[in-house]
């Protein structure tokens, strides 16, 4: 297979040694290949592009919007004048325009070709040309020359046709500029569908003209206009990226009940407040359809694309169990279970989309024999779900293992193939049903300053593994290249990173926030939904998010950092001094934190509850340094010694706050090192 | 008086302990009176403010904003509802509507009265609540109870009525979006006149519909929309900040004449080329005054200002001594010379603004008994100048001492007064001709991603100089509350500081900046007109400015900073400890960062140039920890030694790469100690 054969052979040569690989070109997602050659070319003020082939608005702008973020990554003044010069440094090609609407599975390749005279771009359509620019933009590096891009020939296509973000703007709404500056992340690493969770208990976020109490009385006042909705959809197809709709039914729905309690299986009234009662859509009265029915007529149309997201996710059983006429309904019409009702529900709703020319798209629970073969699953339950649905003749992506709100590293997310597990036993045909994945940001811990530091960097792994070939999987690599990614996502806008410090200092009420930083980039938020298992009470979606566990970054660098350094240090036979001393200047700085921090802890409320990590970590940084000194000296610590480690060690452990000290597990490491068996 | 006993009772209580001048309310610019109360007033979830008094939609939309940035401070989702409720945390009260385009001189005070059960805010105007909003927000502490404002009751009102900041914005354009945030900025230090230089010789920056040929020969494709301008007045309006246009004639005009040659007094042809012929205005040709009232009133209706700057400084002679036609004018008309020729033109143009309802405002040049009182001088020549103008009946405002392109530190422009040197022996009526000043921040030298740090957060220095009492002028309580300023100013979207990391990861091609910015953080650009007498051939304003004199601030904080601990080591006779540990991490830090950036700098053309000053950087480190060992073993220095580290404080003082390493003085002061005769 060339791909592959090509694309080893550059992680070979990636391979040999660090400093060479900092000259390989960072891109992310890796392209399906890459073929370096001689040279580069010099990016200066003089720097042109030219579109030749077809016309099209959206290539345009999207060379436009090109040239000025090639501006911002290097200070230069560039402008592209429409059309470009005759002897451009960038040659751009494309042979057909794009669909007015995107459509799913639309030829996103292109080929790249760069010599240290000039650059060529060609692709199909317009499309490609969007991605190909992506590509450019990741190539350009600053060289001790001036910026350049390096000679190299690329050949480019998306592995699933289907890469998508879901953003929840229900559970907490996010505005729309900060939906704006996310899809220009999404097109930095080539995804293509932004899935909009619109509506949920806690929030109905867009404008009905038709049912105007939906966002009126479903919504505590922020939602969207239908103009900002069009204004959306624009700028994304504009980045080659569809906007999907989720309108969640018939569950997790009790927003639409505020101001249309008629729609409801339960008697009312309803509230948006956490303590309100709860319901489900009454799939029984013949209102419900008619509502649906004008309801789907009216955002199908002020969202465009071909599919419509109607959730059917977690259908709690109760509240049709405790209506009596449902519970008839069921009996009289040869049902057995709720199930069977949601599944006639889902039939009915599918022919009101079908009706309005829209295809339906909905969570594991709609999969019924009942429903035509193109509907797509969106599986949150696993590769076992979407195989079972392609055998079925179903297409399916998956979002299991994607869920960004778990706090999981990327490398846990890159490592979840959609094509692994139980997939990959399935026939050729089979597979081809497997259309993508998403990765989901639902935001009942995220607030609109917080959003981006949960979304990025991380989810560029997820775009590579759903972009590159499957053999793309070398985890060290992806990290070197999401970290030179991370910050050119800062220069387009967003905040994943100074997120961070806006909120430290908000904390620590003041500007200095050095020593607080120290201590916040060694802790990671806890996983999983212990901070849901940790809420005393009902969860209070209008809490404030203004914690440490808020601003600290999902993953820590500085964690993996020391754990790769003390890795290879243990492995060097504790002999490698270059490396002791990087891990030195690391716990010598946590050692001596706690005391630069103290007094500002204790000056805020909000800081009070992380006193014990920050001393905690001093211990941790004390700790390792007298490990390292047994070790030095070739003398075995004793017994006693490290059994007092192994308390602070036990303690550490210990989520505080909400929060994990990352750094805990590799000074046990140094601890146990300590003993001498390890070393030679 | 009452006001300035207050004001030093206040001093005088913060100056008692560090520890109490923590607590005292962070306000810049100082209120007028601030009587410090009991107890706090939290602010929480509950948080709600209410209108009564004046129906002023200006005032309406301001409290949305302040509930907004309430938000943003805290990190709590708080919504205003229009009128709020009849039992709110803050109740405020305007008397009066604000004028619908705001003149000179409104009344801009308000009362603030905090209790630890509520507070009120009561204005004569809505303007005075938008100021009395901003001292509000300055006041939200993060307390160990919570977020809180103190028990304390203002009074306030300007100095000044004309508290200004003139934006070039021809050298080099600022798109509206980065002008925005700067009137955020404005607003939240109380300044009220945003100054535009809205033409030069390297750009005319207005759609004109009369004239299009002005926007779109004479400039470099990028200029305002008239759409754009009246959002962007609209928008200043909101913010009790008045818009004034400069259209600079008869000098510093070329851009009018790449469309319109006719108005200028050389023959042409001009282009927008630093290499290309110079001119100015034609000021015998009647159709330069026909041509200038349908332009005045074209942009006399677009400002709707009552003042039109129009320049009017730094005319060139040369271009008139070269027109025979010209001269001969001059002496058929009774002329001396070119100043009485620029007299008459001003004349001229001065009946033009008439007609048009506008009042004059121009630079010191403009001056002249021909020009009656009503006109206003803007001085750059300074305090003596507006004392001549004052004496003759017009009104004038300082920008001398404020010109922010000169890299100079806070301090130097907070001491300076409009009311000082030769305009302090005015009498009283001649003194009220003295309405205000402006910060000018001139872009030769200036992108849009390097505005906001060379503005902010130097100009809310001189915003306190114009707004507070003549007698606020403790420095380093200006410092104190300048640096907890700035960050909330970065809550606000600016980025004076956010902006140097992205230009210094640009520079060194990678996310890991922490050695370059320990480099940068100890250098600052040359000062005064320095970096002009260095450029090679003609200055060309489109060369691009991603150097790391264009990164680092116009004032090093850690300079100053090791600058103030040095100076009390020494005064302590060397003696104070805590302060010398303070010092040698600094000194080591230094010490030990040449050898973490040098291969960084030797990657990059952008940072080869500061590798020199990297390393002494790291030598002055050394140096100063030799000078702390000579004093810790109370053994005098070498002169020999002494001799070597004077070559290095020699060459370290020598601007490179046009910067300065601001650490020389300190380090040269410990080693000028370490002789011993300082020691007792």
């Amino acid at each position: 297979m060339r791909i592959v054969l090509i694309l080893n052979a550059f992680f070979l040569l990636a391979a040999t040694t660090a400093a060479q690989r900092q000259r390989e070109p960072s891109l992310i997602p890796m392209p399906s290949t890459v073929q370096l050659g001689t040279g580069q070319l010099p990016i200066d003020q003089s720097f042109s592009a030219a579109v030749t082939g077809v016309q099209d608005t959206t290539l345009e702008r999207g060379v436009e919007r090109f040239v000025a973020e090639l501006s911002e990554q290097t200070g230069m003044l560039l402008r592209h004048k429409p059309g470009g010069p005759t002897s451009p440094t960038l040659l751009i090609h494309a042979d057909h325009d794009r669909e007015p609407v995107q459509k799913l599975g639309e030829d996103e390749s292109y080929e790249l070709a760069i010599t240290d005279s000039g650059a060529k771009l060609n692709a199909p359509t317009a499309l490609g040309v969007l991605h190909g620019l992506q590509t450019f933009l990741q190539l350009v590096e600053t060289t001790p020359a001036g910026f350049a891009v390096p000679a190299v020939t690329i050949k480019d296509q998306p592995r699933f046709a289907w890469r998508g973000l879901l953003i929840d703007v229900a559970r907490h709404f996010i505005p729309l500029d900060v939906l704006k500056r996310n899809v220009d992340g999404m097109a930095a690493v080539k995804m293509n569908v932004l899935h909009l969770h619109l509506s949920d208990d806690q929030g109905f976020r867009v404008e009905s003209k038709r049912f105007p109490k939906l966002h009126e009385m479903g919504s505590d006042g922020w939602y969207y206009t239908q103009v900002e909705i069009r204004d959306l959809v624009a700028y994304a197809h504009d980045r080659g990226v569809r906007v999907i709709p989720e309108f969640d039914t018939p569950g997790h729905s009790r927003s639409w009940f505020v101001g249309y309690p008629e729609l409801a299986s339960g008697p009312g009234p309803y509230k948006i407040d956490p303590e309100g009662p709860d319901s489900v859509t009454d799939p029984i009265q013949e209102g419900t359809y008619k509502f649906l029915d004008k309801f789907v007529d009216e955002m199908g149309k002020l969202f465009p694309d071909a599919y419509f997201h109607i959730g059917g996710d977690e259908v709690d059983g109760k509240h049709w169990d405790a209506n009596s006429t449902i519970q008839a309904f069921i009996h009289s019409h040869g049902m057995k279970n709720n199930q069977d009702l949601q599944a006639y529900f889902n039939q009915r709703l599918q022919k009101i989309l079908t009706k309005h020319r829209k295809l339906m798209i909905g969570w594991d629970e709609i999969l019924h024999p009942g429903l035509p073969k193109t509907i797509v699953i969106q599986s949150w339950r696993g590769q076992e779900s979407l195989a079972t649905a392609a055998k079925q003749g179903y297409s399916g992506l998956l979002s299991f293992g994607y869920y960004l709100d778990l706090m999981w590293p990327a490398s846990r997310h890159y490592a979840v193939d959609p094509m692994s597990g139980a997939a990959a036993s399935l026939d050729p045909e089979e597979k081809s049903r497997i259309i993508g994945g998403e990765a989901c940001m639902w935001t009942e811990w995220v607030t609109p300053e917080i959003l981006d530091s949960r979304i990025w960097p991380r989810t560029a792994a997820i775009a590579e593994r759903l972009w590159s070939p499957q053999e793309v999987t070398d985890v060290a690599s992806m990290y070197t290249r999401l970290g030179e990614l991370d910050w050119r996502l800062e220069l387009l806008g967003l905040t994943q990173r100074s997120g961070k410090f806006r909120m430290l200092r908000r904390m620590a009420g003041t500007g200095d926030i050095s020593a607080l930083r120290t201590l916040a980039d060694t802790a990671e938020p806890v996983k999983d939904y212990t901070r849901f298992e940790n809420v005393k009470g009902p969860w209070d979606f209008r809490a404030p998010l203004n914690h440490m566990i808020d601003a600290v970054s999902p993953e820590s660098d500085a964690a993996r950092h020391f754990r790769d350094q003390v890795q290879a240090y243990v492995q060097s036979g504790c002999k490698d001094q270059v490396v002791e001393a990087q891990i030195r200047t690391m716990l010598t700085a946590w050692r001596d934190n706690a005391m630069k921090v103290r007094s500002l802890l204790q000056q805020s409320f909000l800081l009070l509850e992380v006193a014990p990590l920050s001393e905690d970590l001093s211990a941790l940084g004390a700790a390792g340094l007298e490990a390292l000194d047994y070790l030095d000296k070739s003398e075995p610590s004793s017994e006693s010694w490290r059994n007092q480690q192994l308390t602070l060690i036990e303690r550490s452990k210990t989520p505080r706050a909400n929060l994990l000290l990352m750094v805990v597990a590799p000074v046990e490491q140094l601890i146990e090192a300590s003993r001498g068996q390890t070393q030679k």
